[in-house]
């Protein structure tokens, strides 16, 4: 017989009784049956009843374990009889009577319990991962990860692409987030920097005629601390395609991100067609660029209901500036004033000044419009956007007047708290959709200047001819995003292969050729010596497993999450490094100036 | 018709012949035939003949392009008459006549040629990788490398295995190599290091009840450059597996590594059943724990032969040396004095003084050892000697003498030189072993004391028992190496999982408990919570896929490597950082006191 086992725990059925078995696991737990003792014996594959009698030679063993001590047990398989059995798992038809046990491993008293596993601090979970790993959940979430991203390869490799290792150690990248950095020992003042994407290289493979890479690709950013973003790595479905056009990527990739969704979503709906929505509409609709789809309401523009009309404050935007405008929250089942006034408390407390609304009733089997705003604009002006909006008595909407651009997304977040207030979202499905048509450019109040909106790297719509004749503002970018839920899944765009077009984009926000060669050096060279045209995307895998297993927290699907300062618990990382270290590295550490830490 | 292409270029066949298509590629080269242009058009799938003549529309188009430009063509499929198909080519039986050429990118002068791939230096090959990736062979080997580890991780599935990610950025690890630092911005004077390889994060993941896991890991040692190692960053196949023996890891991992073998071997042997050789038979039949087993030469211990005999060296040595012996490295058809001559000058410039030597001949039907040593030691010895090895006339053997510790690897490369030499060795075929037995400790000449032979996280072969009774040295590790060919591929063991041998073990090199703790506190801790009983190995990616694809160097089977100053040429990497880049990392650099760079 095999040394530790000859079934796993959750192997043995009622078809075994009869037969003497090997198992090793954990001690779940014991329990004391009248001087009998109840084991539950768990391993990765399930857990075992062990019974161990007071005649057993094992008893004295069985009286010693504790929770989680590793143990070897020799036993008969004997049916449960039909009042205990436990018809919630698998081996609950059965339960093995200890003929022998070895302890394999001790535990010490537990700083935290697996079994039942009742709330701790984070920082207990950190520390003693290993025991947090084994718990129920956490545990079925990693190996839901690991699903995740094997049929992430099978499906993309089903797809033509072929996954590729890009380096880790690199040349720092001016993308966007900062760099972490690794100091040379043989180049002295000199440091590689860890990838904060496989952007440049997943390129340079399609100059390099690879035509369809994809790649698990571990990512680093060096951020502060933010409650959705894993501080230090994270890991992207990178993929990149030559010879294509935006369809092509979204068209392959659709299937891909839906089969994935569908293979996870334990029964729940997940949109059939992606819907494609350009960027302008889904900050009218949404006030957003990652709507929730969950949430039914869709925002409309009614500044004709307002312009000139007796309600003075919208009426004086829409005269005075020329991008004005009022934008309507449609609040099904929300017309009572109790609601409206929740929701004018509720914006003034996201420090607005209030949220104007009117909401409809019926009186004397006539509809009415009820609230200050109704009052101001008469009936006729009520009707005609409640007739618009496809409005009920018993229903609302919410007024947002001004610049869009900077109310937009205030709008938004009153459309999510309209949706959840009302309990109008199903939260049991999947909503996925593109959006496209971002802005190339935008103005960057700040600096008072153009500055690219998305990804520098992306190519104009129009090309060469839309720089050099369009208002740069009015550019839209070959760049899409799929959003799910309400959050960013993945991003991408076709990119711009076109040395010259690349000079033309970069010299409109007063970059000039030097800077790009500088910047992107291997990659802008690389376009000199025949770059096909060529796209891809990058989409979020801690982020889609946090969705599909319904966590909270990206350190709920992660292995070895650092915490919210960076540091890992466990291993006790970052560390002071010695001083020999340092001298190899040519580095001196140098104390901040004020004391933060 | 898709904006690029309607097939791709080494989709064509006969029987589309008539059709009307649109091809997008390389130009690969352009050869003029008496007026009429023939592109060889390139993509990631194949070579698409384009005919452009004078007539066509395109024609002035075709003209223009260059080498590695990227064109756009439509044109006619036409059957090439009999004498023109080309048998090498899938698309050898059509060529396309060009009606439209459309230039997508532009090509600079070549700094590298693609077509015909004449051998360039290699720092032009690594600062334009991307258009040496384009070159036939290390386009195929990068694909190969990328279908192999696809393979891999196909078996491992299969196996049972599940694949994890384990951290990146995590502890400095002392266990062999020197590690890449990254310097903390939020902990000042703080330092992340990457893994060595995910040793103590596998072994977390047993203790957290996962059972058997892989990853396709990338490691990271900031060691000094070596021909066979790649500076910065590998692969490894890494796995491990709770509740097993050694037995248990090799038969699991054998038909893996096997199955990869045989899939891309292209019908190169493969060893059935790899054989499992202890570690001290591998230095004596082959003077190596490395042994490239495709050499079918044993070497033999003679000792016996030459105690008091009249070949005095030899005798004096066996006399004196308590560890004193004599081996005989049989070469079997080097049965001449101008090749042991050969071998003895050789070993001269080994820095030996010499080679002893006997070789047989047959004269007058009498078969007759000679040279000097056969005189010194006579004819009956001489005979029992050839009886041993079994060998003919016409054959040789050469001996080395003294203590095996001092002229094993010696030994070693004498076999493998008579191998070579006499032609004795099959290279196309993949000769696998296991390696099993490692001693446990070994003894540490430099610094007079005890210290790890191998990995300080094995199982001692007899556990407590024998780090309590048994004299250090004589202990064996539970602990094996894969060998192909002569190279280590995998190395692996049956880990240490019980925190009071691990005390023990660390206690006989002189470190106490408190040092286990400080070195490997994350791991050590764990085992106090109920480990189980755990083991795995580890197998390098790069020099698997280097055996397979025939290549001599590592970086012919990476996509962008460094060179051997550990400098990416194409990215500019390792790069100064900016000075608020190290601000932000507290950190200063320092020039080296000796100008050595």
């Amino acid at each position: 017989m095999h040394r530790y086992r000859s079934h796993t725990c959750g192997a043995l059925r009622k078809s075994d009784a009869g037969s003497t078995v090997r198992l090793s696991g954990w001690v779940h737990r014991v329990r004391d049956h009248g001087g009998v003792l109840f084991i539950d014996l768990r391993d990765h594959f399930g857990i075992t009843q062990i019974v161990a009698d007071p005649d057993s030679d094992c008893f004295s063993t069985a009286e010693k374990v504790r929770g989680e001590w590793v143990v070897r047990i020799d036993g008969e398989v004997k049916p449960r009889s039909e009042e205990t059995v436990n018809p919630n798992l698998p081996t609950g038809e059965i339960e093995v009577f200890a003929r022998e046990m070895e302890v394999l491993s001790e535990a010490r008293e537990l700083p935290l319990p697996v079994f039942g596993e009742p709330d701790y601090p984070e920082d207990i979970r950190l520390k003693y991962r290993f025991l947090d790993l084994r718990r129920e959940t956490l545990h079925n979430n990693i190996m839901t990860r690991s699903e995740v991203i094997s049929s992430m390869r099978r499906r993309m490799a089903s797809a033509g692409f072929t996954e590729f290792q890009t380096p880790i150690l690199t040349a720092s990248s001016p993308e966007g987030a900062r760099d972490f950095l690794v100091p040379s020992r043989i180049h002295p003042g000199n440091f590689y920097a860890l990838p904060q994407a496989p952007q440049q290289y997943k390129q340079l493979l399609m100059v390099s005629g690879f035509d369809r890479y994809f790649q698990i690709a571990p990512c680093f950013r060096d951020e502060d601390p933010r409650a959705d973003r894993l501080p230090g790595e994270f890991y992207q479905l990178d993929l990149e395609m030559s010879f294509v056009e935006q369809d092509d990527i979204l068209n392959t990739m659709e299937p891909v991100v839906r089969g994935v969704f569908e293979e996870f979503a334990k029964g729940k709906p997940v949109t059939e067609e992606f819907p494609r929505i350009p960027y302008d509409e889904a900050i009218l609709k949404y006030g957003t660029d990652k709507p929730d789809l969950r949430n039914p309401i869709i925002m409309q523009d009614v500044s004709e209901h307002f312009r000139g009309s007796g309600f003075k404050v919208f009426a004086n935007i829409l005269a005075n500036d020329p991008r004005g405008a009022v934008w309507a929250v449609p609040a099904p089942t929300g017309g009572s004033r109790a609601f409206c006034d929740r929701m004018n408390s509720w914006a003034q407390g996201q420090g607005q000044p209030g949220l104007g609304y009117i909401f409809w009733r019926e009186e004397n089997g006539k509809v009415e419009g009820a609230g200050p705003i109704a009052k101001n604009i008469g009936e006729e002006r009520t009707e005609a956007i409640r007739v618009q909006l496809g409005l009920k008595p018993g229903d609302a909407c919410f007024f947002a007047a001004g610049d869009p651009k900077k109310f937009a997304s205030f709008a938004g977040d009153a459309r999510t708290r309209v949706g959840e207030e009302l309990d109008l979202v199903d939260r049991d499905r999947f909503e996925l959709a593109w959006i496209v048509d971002f802005p190339f450019y935008e103005w960057d109040e700040e600096e008072k200047k153009i500055d690219f909106g998305h990804n520098p790297f992306t190519m104009p719509r129009g090309g060469l001819g839309a720089l050099e004749n369009e208002d740069p503002l009015n550019i839209k970018a070959w760049q899409y995003d799929l959003v799910c839920n309400g959050y960013e899944i993945a991003s991408g765009g076709i990119r711009n292969h076109l040395p010259e077009v690349m000079v033309k984009a970069f010299g409109i926000v007063g970059l000039d050729a030097n800077t790009v060669e500088e910047r992107f050096g291997g990659l802008y060279r690389a376009f000199h010596y025949g770059a096909p045209p060529h796209g891809g995307m990058a989409a979020g895998i801690d982020r889609i497993v946090m969705l599909l297993v319904g966590a909270r927290n990206l350190r709920e699907v992660t292995l070895f999450p650092m915490n919210q300062q960076a540091a890992d618990l466990l291993m006790g990382a970052p560390a002071p490094a010695s001083p020999a270290q340092l001298r190899e590295l040519h580095l001196r550490t140098v104390a901040p100036e004020k004391d933060k830490d």
